[in-house]
């Protein structure tokens, strides 16, 4: 199987083609550029020397078609609106990375991400690849929307609460926290290494884009779910993602029942993976691996349930989860090329 | 005027030795020891060779009244309930930056704590030092608690909001970040630098036992708060604490408005920042002084106020407020030795 | 094949625990302990959640030789001096990631490491197990001595220029810097996370353990080369070393004549990777992998070289040459469970 | 006494403002712009929210001298040497932090930092500032230039040892490390913090700039050095150097004997702290102050030296040095408004 790559010098594209290379099924990796044709891959990763000999090649939309099985979009935000309607897309599958294709209501769309959305028809046919919770339409995909980093970590934090009807609707809180390489590799002071260092901030609030990502999909479990409260901070690390999710139990509620709940949520997913009571985990302990882990509390003293989800935002997050899609949508095994160990320290 | 540290081989003790030692008033720093008679203080803190010709010397609690006008305390928890008892409290005034007299219910204390309170007595005559909310109790104190620095930023951000019944009593969230300086300075793998770096950890869930000294504080400004959620993250860096706030507002709100109680509130606090609206403080922007900092936002969609406040958890959140609460209790300008501008980056 | 790992609670331990679960030939994994009998891994790794279901065993050295086929030691020193004599050792092949067999006299090694040698006769019989110098030997060990990581990284760049008589003998010296986890799992204040963030350290001023291991190893290349000087600094990161290694030149030389007696020298070495002439390494180019990258130049204006040498501590530096040297004793290709991509960033 | 500062947007100059804003001498202090005329300080860096209310304003070489007493340049390299001949230079004094004035040698200027020198005639009226090496130059200086951060780390290292003709003229080899505020606040990929984190690199192999600076000065000292060897790497920390400074002893040598050297050269000198035997200073322990701390040991097996020496490269290795220097030349007490703990943890 041979698949393409469009954005691969970005920190996303970068690690789909850490794990593309490794994948049992594929056999060739087209690396597409805009504007470095020609360029050795290599000189933009240095770390790739010996591993490496691609060149990055023009896009050619016109036959792209012929070269690729699979094309995954790592771009910068617009590139898939903007480049998906020139191929032909009866003859491969796509799986995009960029919100592009996420919100299925280009208003919405619009308003958060304050550019033109793309074409209807595109939005409409591509599935939303949360991979744990759309199986069945993610195996009969074409067109796949990979989700966010955020939306992943905190959807799948909420979802067995909010599919089994545990919390109350208008209390859902998610206070986010995110490494610096969500933010891509493009230079910018504010992921200046000095100005990051040993220095915790919040952007964005009330702000982020992952907003409406997130309530469209928890709105999909439980229509009375509208509007929640999401906030995202930017910690000196490099990698990793935390939602800490806070929301008031309905009726009665024990730390027990709700792990219960949690446990049969995730029962057949690999790659999700409950901890038991009193057991929190940090984002190290995911750290290069696919593994969403989920730890929870309920304290009988407020009502209150707590949840913390954490990813590897480059693998879980976007490349990894990626790949988990590619195999659902090819009919291969959901871990094949993502049985990775968490590397640690 | 001639001061005394116990625990000055801590990093709090270490951070009021290089306040206390600029300090105009200060003429001699006693640096006291349980166990180390006799050792130069520079050895264990080489920073301080040239600075520093300071010996420990052994605590001898017959005599310490004649040897210092203040004593503060920055000593491990249970060491000031023992301490105070062999001290002639009516000769001296002190500063204790360890939490054994901040809650005034013994019963709270030895839940939370999981060791015996301090005397009554001893509890019942210290004032609460949150220099910015109590000050005629502060100025006339002889016996202060210093507040815990997550309690500090927590009810600093809450304090405006809370007085004037802005927000809904049973709603308030505190998803609160520190840097790993707070833990002290005793080894141990919870804090090897290997087990930190590029990690985030969530800890101590609903058990902190900062939260009933949070919750005395705000039940004081409105009695209807009782239980809070309040939870604690360890971040990849030495020093600052971030406490992102979640409440329900009570009727219309706006972002002006809200920004409005705020300025008012502290309008004569030298060392409570609060941002324009739109601008959100990050740790460092206050890293090694004594200034809290405080954004704040009101969503519409949810109705919603997000506070963000920030401390140097050793500033602000111990030797820094510390010596704010000595100059209030010695009739000195609040903040003598304390107008010290940021270090950044 | 079944291995067993003693110290698989250390960093070094946990790595080659990464390893050897994913190596094609490796069956079973069995991990021993000196105090920690039944304890389920896991719970010193929560990393290994739903991966790992092994239980700490004691070592019973009478029956050790029946479990396993090779033996990986990674425990702490003077541990593979006191247990060896105990085994069976015609029965399996050992690999001791100690430094306890490197040192072939045995004064040496007590007046550097302070603790009395190993029996003479093991310490003869371990092989020196640097991969790429040692292949023949390396293939017939029974006992293997696994480099220090120090002298992995340094030994590696210079073996080209000291084998081809390039450099002044008494010139030569290498800086060396690394990460913390190369100073193990051990809590320590020399390893809390507030004294080595945003810090840089020297430390065991010529007196560093990896010296004469060093200067052994380069004996044995060229019989002048006596005493080196070496030092180490602590870097705030977690992984990695550099070696700065600096020499005069020998005679006329040029940076391109350098290169090429590198690029011959490890012509046939997969997990050397030396770079072209104006591109250096950095450490995170190898992170988590067992390349070791080389970079180097020669200066006209001082007749110096300048050698470059990267790895991973925990990898080339530890578990990482010993599967590499465990595939060589078995007669299995070389990279077999060692083709790692780098994780960048 | 007014001062003004070019270039107060980047590190240096706001590490300038920090000083000057608290320096008992110093009554107002100007910032100028070359493109933000008007904008208030305090956007650039709202860490002085309260502290700053100074606008940017407009250089106007014309008026400038009716302005300010003395000038502070802290712009990038290029703009003294093009602004200074549009100034009138008898009536200001001006304290430049470029590279512009450093190198009296025009030829070695262009060769080294690819740019055309500036007007000879103001080179040659420069003082060059290392503080604790010409004080009766820097005292009666009019024009002065301030060192680099390299070379201020680099000479006080060596001072001692050049000057007491205690080391081998061409054995002097520089291992220097750096935090990345050196680089200044300009964004790039090289500062990233995800490419910077968990990384160590080496750059400007026998090519940094300061190279001819610190062969200049040593070459003061003693007129047989010429040609050293001297590399740069990049430490993941914001602020701090090390240079780790090798050389071979001529004759006989021993480390007391080393240490009586540097008490001896150093015994008037407040800002350089010598430690005793077995002692080496980090970074940290500078951090935030204007001291040079410096190490030493000599070997007796290779019959070399090593000397540690560290500074904060913001301070002493810029902003601080500068303000030393402006009191020198203005007659006020060398260490006024430098007295500065430094901060720690």
């Amino acid at each position: 199987m041979n698949v393409g790559i469009i954005g691969a010098t970005g920190y996303g594209g970068n690690e789909l083609y850490r794990l593309l290379t490794k994948h049992p099924k594929v056999e060739k990796c087209i690396l597409y550029t805009s504007s470095e044709d020609g360029k050795a891959y290599r000189e933009s990763y240095p770390h790739l020397t010996g591993i490496s000999d691609e060149f990055l090649v023009s896009i050619d939309s016109a036959s792209i078609d012929k070269e690729v099985d699979v094309l995954f979009m790592a771009s910068p935000p617009g590139a898939a609106a903007e480049i998906l309607p020139q191929i032909n897309l009866d003859q491969i599958k796509v799986i995009d990375l960029s919100g592009d294709l996420r919100l299925k209501d280009s208003a919405l769309y619009e308003k958060w991400y304050k550019r033109k959305a793309a074409d209807q028809k595109i939005v409409d046919s591509a599935v939303y690849g949360l991979s744990e919770l759309n199986k069945p339409s993610i195996m009969n995909a074409s067109i796949l929307s990979n989700p966010g980093c955020f939306p992943t970590a905190s959807i799948l934090g909420l979802a067995p609460a909010v599919s089994n009807d545990l919390i109350n609707e208008s209390s859902i809180i998610i206070d986010a926290k995110t490494g610096v390489s969500g933010a891509g590799r493009k230079a910018g002071i504010g992921v200046h290494y000095s100005e990051i260092n040993e220095n915790l901030k919040i952007y964005k609030v009330n702000g982020h884009q992952h907003i409406p990502e997130i309530e469209q999909a928890l709105h999909l479990m439980n229509e009375n779910i509208s509007a929640i409260t999401f906030q995202t901070h930017l910690v000196p690390m490099t990698r990793g993602i935390m939602a800490t999710i806070y929301a008031d139990a309905k009726g009665e509620m024990s730390s027990e029942e709700l792990l219960a709940y949690y446990q049969a949520f995730y029962r057949d997913s690999y790659f999700v993976r409950v901890r038991p009571l009193g057991e929190f985990p940090s984002t190290k302990e995911v750290y290069g691996s696919n593994f969403c882990d989920i730890g929870l509390s309920y304290d009988e003293r407020t009502g209150r349930v707590t949840i913390v989800s954490v990813i590897d935002n480059l693998m879980k997050g976007a490349a990894g989860q990626a790949v988990q899609n590619f195999n659902m949508m090819n009919g291969f095994e959901e871990t094949m090329g993502l049985e990775i160990t968490p590397q640690y320290p």
